[in-house]
C-alpha cells in the first residue's frame, strides 16, 4: 500500500499533511508590560514548508482569541479535523507552503502547550492559575521574536493574522519595523470599542462568578468553570456570526418541531450554542480565556503615540494587506478602514479589500473564494530575497 | 405655600403629576396558550387623563421586557424618577393626557404587582416560582382585554408600545380588529431573529445556572440569582445601546486612569454595566425575566397564517404608525420595514418613519425631538368619536 492510498482523498491536495508540534524553551527571562517577569517559558509551535537558503521566506501566523499553534494539516492519519486555518495554509493555498516557511505558535499564556496559567509556577510547584501575569499583544510580539531568533529567521516575509491575530501583525510592524516585510491584518480593529469591551466583560464575569472557578485555582480542585466558560463561548459565538448567517443556519426552527412552553433548549440556535459552549469549556482553559480577553481590551498601539494611529505606524516599513468582511459586526469594515486611513496618512503601502461575505467575523477562517484568491494573489506577489 | 411651589420645576410642565397604582382582580379563569389555566389573577395598572363621555379616547400602553405599569408621573412628591415613558406621556406630550385617557399595566407574569411567579400559588400557598405558566404575547393581549372590559373602555383609540410592547400592539390589531383604531409599533420586529433568540438563551442560561436560582424556588430560600440576573441584564443592556452610543458615553476610558493588569472592573463601560446589572438584579424577578424572554422568542403572529405576515394582518382594521431608529441593532429598521411591507401588501393604512438617532434600541424611551414630534403629530391627528 502506498502512502497516498492511506491518506484520505481530501488530504491529498492542498494539505501540509501530518505535522508535529515542537517545543521551544526560552531560558532567558521575559519582562512583561505589566511589570512582572517570567524566569523562563516554553512556546509550542508548528512549521509548514521549508526555510529557503536565503532565509527570506518565513511567514508568522498569529492566532486569535481561542486559537493555537495547530493552524494547518493533521496530527495523525486518523485525525479528522485539520488545523484551524487549513483553508488558507498549504500547498497552492493563499499562504503557499510550497513557497513559504510557515511558523505558527501557541501564544504565551495559552492553554495548548505554551507556558500559561495551567503550567507549573516554579515558585510554588503548583499551576500558576490566577497568578499568571496578564500578557499583552506587545508581550506576545516580544516572545514571538525570541522564537524567531531561535529559528534563525532574520526577517518575516509576512506576519499574518485574523482578529486578535491581525492586531499582533500590526504590533509587529510597529515594534520591529526592520523585521517585517509585509503585515496582513484581517478582520481586525485598531483597538476595541466600548461595545467590544462590554462583551468581554460579560464573558469574564460569567467565568469569574462560576463557583467552580474557585478564584482561578480550579486545577487543584479537579474541576473547571464549565458553566461560566460555556456562557462566555456562547456569547462570543454570537458575535462571530452575522445575523444573516444565523438566520440562514438556524432560522427559528424548533428542535422537536413544537413549542415546549418551558425554558429547556428548544430552538435549533439554542441547541447549537449550548453544544458549542460545552465542547469549548472542556477544551479551553478559563484562565487563558480571561487573559486573552484582557489582551484584546488593552490593545491600543496608538495609545503611546498621542492616540494617533498614523504616528504609531509612522516607522513601520512593512507593506500592508488589510481585509474586512461586509457582515462582520464584531470588527466591522469601518474599523479596518480606520487602519487603512492611518496607513495612508502615514504614507505606507496598503492594499485593502472589503469582502462581501455573509458569514460575519468568522469569515476569515473560511474558504471564501473571493477572500482566499485575493489573499493568495497578495502573498504570491511578495518578492523574496534570493528567489529567482 | 402653593402646590406649584412645592413641586420641582421639571414636574410643573408636561407631567401627569402624582399617580396612584390601582389593582384589578379578575375572578374568571384565563386559559393560556400553553394549555394551563390560572383560576384568577390580578393586574396592577395606572391611568393618566380622563375617559371622555363618548369613551373614545382610551390609549393602552404595552410595556417591554423589563417594563411595568408605572409609565408616567411620580408616585410621591419625593419621587426622583418619573415613570419609564414620561418622555412620551403627559400634558402636551406625544400621548397627550389632556386629550387621552391612558391605561398602563404590568403584564401577567410580571413582578411589579400583577400576578406572576412571585405571587402565591393558590394550590400550594407558596410562590409559584417556576410553576408559573409560560405566558405569550397573545395571553397578554387577552388579559389586557379583560382589564379593558373592567374599565368599560369600548375600544382603544390606540394601542401603543415599543420593542416587546410594539409586538403586543400588533397582536391586538390582529386578535381584536374591532377594538383597536390605531396601533403604534415602535422599535419592534415581526418575530425574533436567530440572533435575538441566541442572546435570550445566553441570558436564560446565566439565570438558570446560577446556584442561587435554586430551580426557581429562590423565594423560599430567601435568596435570588444575583449574578445570573446581573449577567442577563448586562448582556441585554449591550443590545439596547448602539455601538456609537457606547463609544460616545464611555469610549475606552479607564475608571482610575491607568491599567490595573488584572480582571477587576477598570474600563468605565465595565463599571457602568456591572452597576446596571446589580441594580436590576435587586429590583426584578428572575422568573419573570425568563418568562418575558420566552414570550419574545415565541412571538410570531404569522406562524398560524402560513408564515405570511400579510395574511396575519389581513383582518386588522387599525391604522398603523411604525417607527424605527437608524442605530437600533436589536430590532433594526429592516425588521420594522418587514412589518410595513406586510401592512402595505395587506392594503392597510400605515405611516412609517425611520428616525435618525444615535442611541440604538433604547431611543424609543428617550426624548428625541424628531421622534416625539412625529409621534405627537400622529397621535394628535387621530379623530376621536364624540370629539368636536
Amino acid at each position: 500500500m502506498t502512502t497516498a492510498l492511506q491518506t484520505p482523498a481530501s488530504r491529498r491536495t492542498g494539505s501540509v499533511g501530518i505535522v508535529q508540534p515542537q517545543l521551544f524553551r526560552c531560558d532567558h527571562p521575559i519582562t512583561l508590560q505589566c511589570g512582572k517577569t517570567l524566569p523562563h517559558y516554553e512556546l509550542v509551535y508548528e512549521t509548514y514548508g521549508t526555510l529557503n537558503t536565503a532565509k527570506s521566506n518565513a511567514v508568522l501566523i498569529c492566532h486569535a482569541l481561542s486559537g493555537h499553534h495547530h493552524a494547518a494539516g493533521f496530527h495523525s492519519k486518523d485525525d479528522k479535523k485539520p488545523g484551524w486555518w487549513d483553508a488558507c495554509i498549504g500547498p497552492g493555498k493563499a499562504i503557499d507552503t510550497d513557497r513559504y516557511f510557515v511558523v505558527s505558535l501557541n501564544n504565551l499564556g495559552g492553554c495548548h502547550g505554551s507556558t500559561g496559567p495551567s503550567s507549573v509556577n516554579p515558585d510554588t510547584n503548583k499551576p500558576y492559575g490566577p497568578d499568571f501575569p496578564i500578557v499583552t499583544v506587545r508581550d506576545w510580539v516580544n516572545s514571538q521574536h525570541t522564537l524567531m531568533q531561535h529559528l534563525q529567521v532574520p526577517h518575516w516575509a509576512a506576519v499574518v493574522g485574523g482578529s486578535l491575530g491581525g492586531m499582533q501583525a500590526m504590533q509587529w510592524a510597529i515594534d520591529y519595523p526592520d523585521l517585517v516585510r509585509n503585515a496582513v491584518v484581517i478582520a481586525a480593529a485598531p483597538k476595541l470599542s466600548a461595545q467590544n469591551i462590554a462583551f468581554n466583560e460579560v464573558a469574564r464575569k460569567a467565568i469569574l462568578s462560576d463557583p467552580d472557578f474557585r478564584e482561578g485555582h480550579y486545577y487543584e480542585h479537579n474541576t473547571y468553570p464549565k458553566i461560566g466558560l460555556s456562557l462566555a463561548r456562547m456569547l462570543g459565538h454570537i458575535t462571530y456570526l452575522s445575523d444573516a448567517a444565523m438566520r440562514e443556519k438556524f432560522g427559528r426552527e424548533l428542535r422537536d418541531g413544537a413549542k415546549s412552553f418551558d425554558f429547556d433548549v428548544e430552538f435549533q440556535v439554542e441547541s447549537y450554542l449550548n453544544y458549542q459552549g460545552e465542547v469549548f469549556s472542556k477544551n479551553f482553559d478559563a484562565n487563558t480565556y480571561l487573559l486573552m480577553t484582557r489582551a484584546l481590551d488593552y490593545f491600543d498601539p496608538a495609545e503611546e503615540y498621542d492616540h494617533d494611529l498614523r504616528k504609531a505606524l509612522a516607522e513601520a516599513k512593512a507593506n500592508f494587506l488589510v481585509m474586512s468582511f461586509t457582515t462582520d459586526w464584531r470588527f466591522s469594515p469601518e474599523r479596518s478602514q480606520e487602519i487603512v486611513q492611518a496607513l495612508l496618512a502615514a504614507r505606507k503601502r496598503v492594499s485593502y479589500a472589503d469582502i462581501e461575505c455573509p458569514q460575519g467575523h468568522d469569515s476569515f477562517l473560511l474558504d471564501v473564494p473571493r477572500y482566499t484568491s485575493l489573499f493568495k494573489a497578495y502573498m504570491n506577489s511578495i518578492e523574496l530575497d534570493g528567489e529567482s
